[in-house]
C-alpha cells in the first residue's frame, strides 16, 4: 500500500542487476531537495557493515540530501576494499544529487562477503536519480527496492498536527528475520516533512526504536546492518518546540515505527504465528526487556506456539533463566486473555479452548505478570517453524 | 554399555507405573552401605523443582545414604503439595534403606505441573530396595531408571590410582534437551569409592561442571530441574590428599563428566549434528564461555549446520552480539581444521569440500579464535533441525 511522501522528498527505485531477477528492485535513492536533519539508529553487533560504520560517523547531522540503499549485497565482512566501495557508493549517491559525499548515508543489505558489483551500482544510481518521484509508483518501487526475502512490503504513515499545521510521518523498512543464504537485517527509512534539529530528531528516534524495532526478534540473531534513520526535510517549517507538539510528534513517531516493526516477525521466515508478548510487574523496564527476549527467543517456547499449545511450563522456565531476579510465586500468565498459571501455580484451565484460540488466531498474546513493580516492556516475535528450518538449513555457499 | 559399580554402592531400577509404558523403568534407587559424602551441582534457573530445593539444603554432606530417581514426572510448579511429595519420597527412601530423611537426596524428571503419583512411587521405593544389587542388570535397570526421552543410555567410567590404589568413577546420566511435552532436564549421578570430604568432593565437581555439563546446548532452554551429583562412599579407604593425587582424580572426574556431557547434544532431539566449538584466544574464560553459549545457541548458526553448510557470516555475527569485546579484524575460524575466514576477513577456501566434510561427519568442529587473550573454552551443542521442530510443536497439552 503507498502512501502519501512528506514535502521536501524525491525517491525511487530501480534495478540495476545486483539481484539477478531483473523484475525486482535492488536499489533505492532517497532524496531531500534542501539540506536536512538525519538521525540513525544501528547494531549493537561488534561486527558491522562498511556502511553502519560510515552512517554512524555522519548522524545526527543537519546537511543530509540523499541515502542510497542497495538490496542483494550487504557489503559486510569485505574488509578495506568494501568500506572503500562504501565511500564510493556515497559519492556517487551525491554527486547525483549535488550533494557531496558527507552529505549522503547508505544502507546494504543482502549476502555477506562478497563485493559489491560497482558499475552496476554507479549506473543503478544514476539511473535512480534520473527518476526520482513523489508518486504512488516512486514510493512503491523504493520500498521494493530496499527488501530481500521478505514475502510483503513494510510501509506506514501518519499524519499529525504540529503549531496548528499538519505535518506527515512516512515511513518503510525491511526485514524478514536475519535469514537466508547469508542475507541479514532489518533496514527502515522514517521521512517527514517536520523541521527538527538534529539532537532532536536523534531523541524521537531512539525513544520510537526503543519501543519498536528493539522489541522484536524473529530468531534472535543480531545482524551486521540493522539501521533506521530518521530523515526530516523541515518543508513544512512546523518545529515541535512546544512540550506538547513534541509529545505529539513522539506519539506518532512511536505508532509509526511500531506499526512497522511488528510487520517484521510477522512476515519472520516461516511463521505462522506473531507472538505479542507483555511482561509486566517488573522493577524496571531493563529486567522486563531481557525476561521479554529471553522468553520470546526460546525454541521451546516459539515451538509450543507453532503447535497451539498452551506449555506454560516452557514460558515460565524460560522467564527464569533470563538473569533477571524475581519471585516465582508471584508469577502469573494468560494466553489470549485467559488465565494460565497464577502466583506461581498453573490454573484449572479448559485447554483445549485455549489452544483452538491459538490455532484460530494468527496473533497469540501473551502476559507474563511479575509482582516486581509497575515496569513492563510489549515484545513481538515470530514462532519456529519446519519451513524455517528448510529454508535456513538449505545448503547456500 | 554397562560399567563396575564402585565399591560401597548399590543399586537399582523398576517400573512403577508412573511412566504408562510398563517395559520401562521409572523410578531408580541409588544406595550406599555406610555414611556417604554428596556434593551437588544444580540448575541456575529461578524457577526449579522442589527436589532442586530439597536437595540444595542437603548437599554438601558426609553422611549420605540414598537418592531416590524417579522420570516421568518433574514435580515441578506444583507448590506445596509437591513440596510436600518431595519430602516424603525422600522420607520413604532413607527409610527403605535404614537411614533418616536428611540423608536422602532425591530427583524428578518428566512432565511439569502434575502431582507425583504417590502410591506408585511408595510401592517403587520398595521394590528397588528389595532390588538393589551391583551387576550389569542392576546398573542397567538404574540408568534406564533416570531417562524420559532419550534415544540411547549415557554412562561413562574410568579407574585412576590414588595412593597406589585403584579407585574407580562411574556414572550415569540423561538428558536431550529441555524437549517434549513439557519435559525436561538433565540429571547425573557420578559415583565414586574413593574418600573425599564434602567440601573436597563439592570442589571437584563444580570445577568438573564447569567443562563438561555447563558447556552443552540443545536448544538454550535452562530446565528447572538440573542437578548433577558426586557421591563418594570412601569404601576403598583412597584419599586424594596430595596435590599430585588430587590433580589425577580431578583431571578423570573431568573426563567421566565431560565424556556424559557430550552424550547429550549427541542425543539432542532430532540432531544430526553434534557441534563441537572451541574459543580460543579470549582476555577470559568467562568471554569465551559466554561468545561459544551465544554462537552454539544461534538457530542460525544451528541450521547452517545442519545444512552442511559453511556459513562464516552467521558464525562471526553471532560472536558479534555475544556482549563480549573484541577486535573483528583478529577473528579467525576453521571448520573440521579447514581455515574459512582470518583476521577479519574470508579466505579462499573449497566450499564444496568443506561441505563435504561436514555431510561426511557426525561431529563438525569449529574453532573460533580471537586475539585479546589466552584464554578458552571447549562446547558441545546440536544442530537445529526440522525433527526438533517437530516433535516439540507436536500438541502436548
Amino acid at each position: 500500500m503507498s502512501h502519501p511522501v512528506p514535502q521536501g522528498f524525491r525517491l525511487a527505485g530501480v534495478h540495476c542487476g545486483i539481484k539477478s531477477n531483473a523484475a525486482k528492485e535492488d536499489l533505492t535513492l532517497i532524496v531531500t531537495d534542501k539540506d536536512s536533519v538525519a538521525a540513525g539508529v544501528y547494531t549493537q553487533n561488534l561486527v558491522v557493515a562498511a556502511s553502519v560504520t560510515q552512517n554512524r560517523a555522519k548522524t545526527p547531522c543537519e546537511n543530509f540530501r540523499v541515502v542510497v540503499v542497495n538490496s542483494g549485497n550487504a557489503n559486510a565482512c569485505t574488509g578495506e576494499r568494501g568500506a572503500k566501495d562504501c565511500r564510493e557508493m556515497t559519492r556517487l549517491a551525491a554527486a547525483a544529487v549535488g550533494g557531496s559525499e558527507g552529505q549522503a548515508l547508505v544502507m546494504s543489505t543482502g549476502i555477506i562477503g562478497h563485493f559489491l558489483p560497482m558499475e552496476k551500482v554507479t549506473n543503478g544510481i544514476a539511473a535512480a536519480a534520473a527518476k526520482l518521484g513523489t508518486n504512488a509508483e516512486a514510493f512503491d518501487s523504493a520500498v521494493r527496492g530496499i527488501t530481500t526475502t521478505d514475502k510483503f512490503l513494510k510501509t506506514a504513515s501518519r499524519s499529525v498536527e504540529i503549531g496548528g499545521q499538519k505535518i506527515q510521518i512516512t515511513a518503510m523498512a525491511k526485514g524478514a528475520g536475519m535469514i537466508g543464504p547469508n542475507m541479514a537485517t532489518m533496514l527502515c527509512v522514517v521521512m517527514t516533512d517536520a523541521a527538527l534539529s538534529a539532537s532532536l530528531a536523534q531523541e524521537l528516534l531512539t525513544h520510537a526504536a526503543e519501543l519498536s524495532f528493539n522489541c522484536i526478534s524473529v530468531e534472535g540473531h543480531t545482524s551486521t546492518s540493522d539501521t533506521a534513520l530518521l530523515l526530516a526535510s523541515g518543508a513544512t517549517g512546523a518545529a515541535p518546540t512546544s512540550d506538547t507538539d513534541r509529545a505529539a510528534f513522539q506519539q506518532t513517531l512511536d505508532e509509526v515505527c511500531i506499526e512497522l516493526a511488528k510487520l517484521i516477525p510477522t512476515d519472520g521466515e516461516g511463521s505462522t504465528h506473531l507472538i505479542t508478548l507483555d511482561v509486566t510487574g517488573c522493577a524496571t523496564r531493563a529486567d522486563a526487556h531481557q525476561i521479554a527476549k529471553t522468553v520470546a527467543n526460546s525454541p521451546l517456547v516459539k515451538t509450543a506456539i507453532t503447535g497451539n499449545d498452551p506449555n506454560w511450563g516452557r514460558i515460565v522456565s524460560a522467564a527464569g533463566y533470563a538473569g533477571v531476579a524475581f519471585d516465582p510465586n508471584k508469577v502469573t500468565l494468560t494466553i489470549n486473555d485467559m488465565l494460565i498459571y497464577e502466583s506461581g501455580m498453573p490454573t484449572v484451565y479448559d485447554a483445549k479452548r485455549v489452544s483452538e484460540s491459538m490455532r484460530d488466531n494468527h496473533e497469540v498474546r501473551l502476559v507474563l505478570a511479575f509482582g516486581e513493580g509497575a515496569a513492563s516492556v510489549r515484545f513481538w516475535a515470530s514462532d519456529l517453524t519446519v519451513e524455517y528450518v528448510n529454508f535456513n538449513s538449505d545448503y547456500s555457499t
